[in-house]
């Protein structure tokens, strides 16, 4: 089983940018978290991160070919994109929700997200682990679904 | 008289894409209608789709070049994509605001298009043919100001 | 295969009432381009305006008996009439609903149509052509069905 | 100079109504001190009562005829009417629009008019008098104007 | 005692219309349970329908002369129509807001009642019952108050 | 077949509270107009009134061992109790809705039920007789879908 | 019987501020226009004009030792002054509000008045002609109260 | 370190109510899987279902006592208990928000919570793994501040 | 005179509940302080607690016995109670609001009081000193009356 | 210790305005029942009433110069004046916000103050007293604060 | 050239009030650095701080005199003041709205200006410099226009 | 001191693209106009135009490196974009947004800014002075800071 990984705008400064906020973990840790939580529950991850919304709706069509589903953290997009979610809506891939931190403690803006109505579910507020946490679920409940 | 029929995010998975919302037909069958009607009509169209806000941007600047209209799905940036709007404002080419689906069926955040207000008018609910009326449109609504 | 052309409020002004939003044909002359429309897509037409609320609907349920689909203009009951609304669903009549004027660029409590959600589609913005369109993709509409 | 005093539904009632609100004036008074102030003012008038939205706007069409203006008591259609409003930017008449109680002092639905935007001005408050002053400023602004 | 039954818009096609909404029972026989209760109640009844707002209204202020009071349902006018109430509490009649279907479990523009704030009460929900429901409660408020 | 009368919060006081709103009838004195109606109808009733939220919801589970539906007046928690709402959904038991007073008559924090979208209809204004009325209206309901 | 004529904020300018919107009069002209027809209906006025909200309530205590009511253009605190409605209010002095212009043709935060709620009633749209109206209604008014 | 588990009204239903929102595992079974999986991590539970607010905000309140964090479920609390709220707030106690279903799938009234922006974090949309991964997380949150 | 001391949800925590907001008094401190001004001014005073909306109204209830009044700390109740609100209203018992903290410097969900308009009145922000100046403001209240 | 004294517009007609809202004592005993207590509480006192914003504002600034803090009674700029709110905190004195009537009871305009997040306390609804326990309250948190 | 540089309510009390907001330079200063600016460009300047909103509107309405521009700093009467717009209006002078913070990190109140939508332009957030900056822009504006 | 010139969609346009609203000046004008500036002030500049958001995203981050703040005009990402203003706080460079128009006088849409609360300031209305004006407030503020 294959899943892909996917990192929103911003998130490639993820460990320098407001750290009090996301913490000091860097991207390639927190894949490399995820690859070691893979490795145990005995499936494969690609990742990707991208600043630019097409580039994001690009790399969902791509998965459609070899990916089981889709953990995404959509950073800035979660609030405005119509088109994310229409890519995610449109490949058929089910996917999970994840944010580093509480968006409920944040401004209000960051309350509504496009993409949740269409998740299976979301995990936020608990820094990296909420991919490991969110990779978990999902592995499961595609488990569940494939017997 | 040469026309652009813009394609906005996720029109690429047409066909593949939640076909019980937008049917059974491809984008390349879409463009092959919108090219038998052209000729029909005696004007020549160019296509483009594009999942990115940028890409579709740059393509309309372009068309200021050698375009006398658009006829345009903006997909999921219809309803919140101002810098598409001050793209097709700026490029000062009319154009038709077309949707494969009723939006008004759908969720309410499809219910309002940032485009709408500067369109000539728009085609919505029937699938491919709303390219075809909306190329139709545009053709007679440019004849009648050009005499 | 017989289609109501269905006229609201003060459409019989045409031609007279503000030329500069809606143009300076009248509504016969709109009737008879639907006619010659009708005549080249092989189906039959009946036509009716009306300033009541009431005598709306009650034309629409009188479709009932002959017509196979309705073109509407619900002019200024397109925005607060729920009577006509359940009038087109009670009637179990599919119904394209047209506007002259591009209603996006106008007030806006016009921006909104009760009608809308159950119509098969919508045109606005083209004026009298609005309403052969709207002819045209009801009949595609109706002929794909009916196989 | 012939102008139409137009009255909207449940004015019948007048004198009957609710007089705690509405006073214990008949139409058939009102009009007559209208007609008094009208032999005064030297113009003429026709009256019109109707409980019915198509009855009124078919009522300020056939004013296009003969009338140089309205004085409007919109009564309940005053707060939803677009097709109403519609009617009287159609006809192109202008129109001072009354009311017999101050609609501020009663519920919120009655303090947005629909007309309003489109009239000349607005008298309200007053009883039968709303009418003799919108007649008599409506007579003044005609006028002034026609010089 | 005698009752005025008034149907509003659209309940003449009562049976035929949307029956998973509305049950098949005709307005004939809505009436006819109507008829049956009342001999059973001891008053006379009058039915009444109309598509027209006007019509409706018109109706109420004929019913001053002869009825106790009205069972209504005043179908999509309930939600949008100042008149119609304005035409009820003019009336001075005491009314009972009836509806088939419960109004709460549908769209949202269905669950404001113009009329509501003005009714002895409501009752909504149970099809044919929700009028003898509504003249059983009313025959019993009025001969209460009739003491 | 056995019916759960269910009354919410400050109902023990009916009688002494707020007279002009609720009328002179104690609560013992509407259960005994429900049980006398319900020997006439041949079913049974228990009783039950609870100030607490809790309360409320563990009688509406107790309800599920016998009960074949609920009369519910749930008080103050009609606007607010998404508990509630979710203990009846959960319980599986078809519900009416009863009110003394007219709520649309009264704070507009009154008009908004969080139960009414879950009934089988509602019954508001007429005092101890909307209880009854409430009864009569759920078992012919109930009967109805027992054939 | 004296009567109060209480110019707002910016009144002092009128003539030469925005003539297309107020038109080419200057107050002490709409104060004469004033004092004329005051002559004729044989009563006197005092006059004031002030651009500070103090100002305009300290004149409105002053007016309670001799004036039997106010006509009041309040300008610019039409929309925002509690502190004005409240000296009106508690002066006890009947008022009628006026308006040059069609305040319902202009910005949205214009259309909505503190003072309306508690005036006798308001006259809007016609100019100089409004104050005119407005005294004349006000002099009916107070004559008819003191019989 | 000791836990508590604490879950809202309605709970106790679990494997009753609506399993198709909800799911078939009863209570007990969620409980044991917690414990499952509490063995695993090395920590003790204790666990609480509660129809009522003041039970749930007394059972905070006592795990003052002996507990290093919750996990809690507040069913229909969630979206409206400021009580339930202050009450963890003012325990003091670090908690994680969990839901069964993806609220966010639901009614409107189910997507805002007031116990989120205190919470360390929220996992909702997995059923009863969504306590597991809650529990994960704030036990690693936990231990990883006990450093 | 006796008067009832009320205290809503979480205010047993006090003195540990959040210091920075609520000060380091006890309930038991509060109560002594309102027991030694209760002495001053002769009167008695009942206390209780309650973390659960039904104990509170069970508690208001009781009241009606024995208290001339109500000083009640409504704590998260305050917001969104009708329930409470009904009972105060029911029982008849004049009541002053009062709160430790200055709620209007707190989230925006504090800024509403579901009690206020029916209080004589609210004292908030001066900690204990709020329920010293509350019972003061309510026996002199009491004590102008009963002359 | 001093202490300033302000009220704000209208305040001058206390006793003569509206006396079943406001009560019957005037400024003057108001201001005499604080002198006693400042004689009491072995404070002084200053008094200053203004009808213009811009007086209030001076006052506030002047009293930089002498006082410990105010009680206000903002009047009609409770609700509007940024202005008044900015002195009070450009000031940097201590302010308790006072209200004779409970606002909360009133006109929803009147529900909201600009300047209670800025204040101590509000105490609102008991007349003159309102003052009193203002006054009492500052004094005794000025007195705490000073320690 | 001369220009009023315009100062609204509390800016006398800069380097005194809330330094952390505003900085610590006073309100001469301030002036003395836009005289600096004022030579350097060959212009002149008037002066003028007003804590009344009347005051500012007459100094606005002599400015009309002598000055060609203004330079206003509206403080708290930017959000609210209708008449101080409308002064600005009517005078006809262009002006540029400056403000010292950043308003739009402040509180929503302070997001809104009734003034900017009529300015030149705003330049805000730069504290003194925001004077400098705005005076150098209004300067050069007018000296291209008056080419 | 390097600092960045960032112009966001259509702006490249900028003299072909509506110049009644934005000028005649071509980007490149504006660009040169900045340069004189900075060598003026003793800074360097680096300009980029993009069209995408990702684009502008791509080049904040970029300037981490070598820049000590920016100068950005979002165009039609001003009102939508939480990507690109968290890529401006992830970045922690100072910036100023400048607009070309006055965006109050626009469309609604156009008066809230994304960004504007983390800005030092914004500058709006002034055409290409409104970049050199905030350059020059951008240069200044940051050598304040660095002394």
């Amino acid at each position: 089983m294959h899943i892909l990984i996917l990192h929103g705008p911003n998130l490639n400064l993820l460990g320098v940018r407001e750290p009090d906020v996301y913490g000091h973990l860097t991207l390639a840790e927190v894949d490399r978290r995820c690859d070691d939580l893979a490795a145990q529950l005995n499936v494969t991850l690609c990742h990707h991160q991208d600043n630019s919304e097409g580039g994001l709706i690009d790399r969902v069509h791509a998965a459609m070919a070899d990916c089981a589903g889709v953990v995404v953290n959509p950073g800035g997009y979660t609030h405005t994109s119509v088109a994310l979610r229409d890519a995610l809506a449109g490949a058929g891939l089910p996917f999970v929700e994840v944010h580093l931190s509480n968006v409920y403690k944040r401004e209000p803006f960051r309350h509504h997200s496009m993409l949740a109505p269409l998740a299976v579910g979301q995990v936020a507020g608990f820094g990296a682990a909420s991919y490991t946490l969110g990779l978990r679920a999902l592995v499961d409940w595609l488990r569940e679904r494939s017997h």
